[in-house]
């Protein structure tokens, strides 16, 4: 069911857990799409998923990395093009935790050092992924680079906490390394703003499921799919995307510019009765 | 009450017509810190409103004006600096109507005829009055023009229908405008985005109550209310905003940066149980 | 060297004139992937252009019409549909316009009926062309429209004059007529905000030599050509964005999240000298 | 020169260092309009500046914190409230500094404990004083908390550096704080996004002077001063912007709206003859 959009291209993609990852989704496809990859996530999350799989589907190799560590990201790259035998066309990056979620602390009494990790793992790792691939010149021209955001970096879910700070910071990354990767070397960076998902990592939020629900019935489309987003991902990859650059892109069947529905108003007023 | 904050100063304010208009509130409130000014409107919104009130109140006079006519945009600057003494210091402008939705016609079903009269009246009256103060040299350096708009021009608020499209439009006639308008003179042109607001022309939209509670649950600090907007305006037409230009300013307790509130999403819950 | 990726999709391409259009590029490139369509053009402008060089091509044909009468677009919507055997899965709305631009008024001395009609001609259209559409059920389910427009919506460009508040009312089309298309028909519509392009119609403004090469060095990766519109907008017609909606995107090389390059700052310092 | 618009308000103003400080400024403005305060700076900023002088001229006593230390804040919060005699109603944050910019390190070559500590003073340090005044309840219902922060946030100024990422983080801190704030105690909180200003701390990066020039020439108002930006933080001090909040705030002459202004274009054409 391919097109071939990414034939002969070569890649990273960090951050597939198990199968309902948005990284696991947008490998297979790649992979449909004519792409290679490594695939690649730090040593304790492959622990808990089922990355082999995936690896043997797509007939990939896996290189362990924690993303904050410069040391493991330059084997990453020097290891990702011996495999690949050649410098990279595409990278994704969809990583992200938060320690005051996972501990239950309020945006308001917030343990900074959780906060700091957070910080490292979600947003600094991607300027740290792309300052290693700029210095180790690993970029073929015309490379496509994406991170994974959500809206919270714009406006307030009070449950998404301190990784709406991380979002944001990871979107500036973005546009700052965008500039420079771009005039340096034509390189172009983007993130794509996705509905929320119901991932591994995204159910482990309070109140996820309702949080669903209601970007379903606000969004004119409903809420974008992990494989929306696969889809979506590979048009960035493409040769069809050559001048966006420095973007963030909702993928999120239109909440991002839906006031409100008449759905959710017609629920907020029954409920007021 | 007042601080003198527009001591000496001297403006129009279009749009009053009754005590529930945030034009009212505003002119009492710019005659409280010392600003004087003459009042305008259409002639058909005067007879239905109470204007000859607010005049007496403020000591101001009164100079009809069908805002979308140069002659009388031309005969209402020219006679409102023969009264005021001199140049105009500020100028609030808060008209809009649409008679798609006055006539109940929905978005996806415009008579354009009336899609035009509600352009030129809520959007294109804003170049037009800025256009003839600018041609006839009308404003003082360091003056100050506000529009009042509404959020419906970033995000879809399905019943506010065709106003969104002309709200969009004014806040750009704000940009552009001001542009010239700063350059040349020194004028700075904004606009106010202002909550939902229990007015006599907002209650006539369908279902308004009901939005109205809406926002008040989804702002962090509640509805600003007309008061608060006088307030706001105020700030602008005083010298303490003197390089803020080309902006629309939110005055919405936060309902713009705010995704879902808690409020908010726990009646959704409630509702879809 | 097409993907297939517009393979059995039905569309009606506006605005195509001669072989440097944004229109005429995305004809060949859609034709290229797989896609039909019947082109369209006004009158008047068919006369000045090549089109018929393009249907031949492209084995198309052309209905004119004017896109800011009803009735026209009702025949074209009625005739496309005969022409290509079934609903419509993709629009392209590349039509602007403005007399006072063309006829040397500034933005502050318009001519108000030449607003108007630039209005009508660049904006209204838009919405005529979605509500023929939407009237007549003539989408099919997951449908895609895409308008072109220009970053004057969103920051002054003093020379764009009126065309910028004729592109902020566009886009503003774009998210209410998306909301309604997306909730009722899953059909989306999006804008593509694209980076100065030497169009015939393009060439007609003032100092737009000067324009291209400031843009040029401003974005990181340079202009987006017509090309480059055109395989962007070929990405939005495809099924791998289904759930983007409501959004516009820019087409730009990066220039809209660039503050300033060194390039221009360089030459900003060098004349300053 | 007041206008009693602050009058009885206490609160705590960061970030003085000399007379060239915005936060030097904004405390004579506020003094002047009737505000009492306590100053505070970081104690090696204290060494290098001359804020003894403008605690005397104020009536003002000086808290020594380090921003970035939660006990230092909380002696400061607690010493504060001694000191001015009750709760909190305003605070300004002007607080910013890059070790990679101090260093000369290039943005794609970053020194990531540097980042770290860049992000700890310039960022964190909002979050951290926001904690403790809420875990505190130090401030007064309808309070208000200012951070000063640039445009670089959104678009890329390539000298910036990763102050730009950093004031992302804060500006999102702004929004994030501002909706529990604001929905527990009615505080709001915004920032003020100034034009560059030769502060002594602004003109340490490189190409400073340059900028300046660009910016007032790009800004049809020209830069927003020092004295500006006091002015305008005065205002959001003041009762008058009660439903204000989470905005980010344009103080900058109209730049962030500009595209290009036809000065900044007329050069670049002449220097490319």
């Amino acid at each position: 069911m391919g097109y071939n959009l990414l034939k002969g291209k070569k890649g990273i993609i960090f951050g597939a857990l198990d199968e309902n990852s948005i990284a696991w989704k947008t490998a297979e496809r790649v992979h449909e799409e004519g792409g290679t990859f490594v695939l690649t996530n730090a040593p304790i999350a492959m622990r808990m998923g089922t990355l082999n799989n995936l690896a043997e589907k797509t007939g990939s190799e896996i290189i362990p990395a924690d993303a904050t560590s410069i040391e493991d990201l330059e084997n990453l790259v020097d290891k990702a093009q011996e495999i690949l035998g050649g410098k990279i066309d595409f990278v994704l990056h969809s990583i992200g935790m938060s320690v005051n979620v996972r501990k239950g602390r309020h945006y308001t009494d917030q343990n900074y050092a959780w906060t700091e990790k957070g910080w490292d793992v979600s947003a600094v790792s991607f300027h740290k992924t792309m300052q290693t691939l700029y210095k180790k010149d690993a970029m073929n021209e015309w490379g496509s680079i994406v991170g994974l955001t959500y809206m919270a970096a714009q406006r307030v879910f009070p449950d998404y906490n301190d990784m709406a700070d991380n979002k944001a910071f990871l979107e500036s990354i973005a546009r700052s390394f965008g500039y420079h990767f771009g005039k340096e070397k034509n390189v172009r960076v983007n993130t794509i703003s996705q509905s929320p998902t119901p991932t591994t990592a995204g159910q482990g939020v309070k109140g996820f499921d309702g949080f669903i629900a209601f970007a379903e019935k606000m969004s004119p489309l409903g809420n974008a799919t992990a494989d929306d987003c696969a889809n979506y991902t590979v048009t960035l990859f493409s040769d069809l995307t050559k001048r966006v650059t420095m973007q963030n892109l909702y993928n999120d069947g239109g909440f991002s510019n839906t006031g409100v529905s008449n759905e959710v108003m017609d629920a907020f007023v029954r409920d007021q009765e």
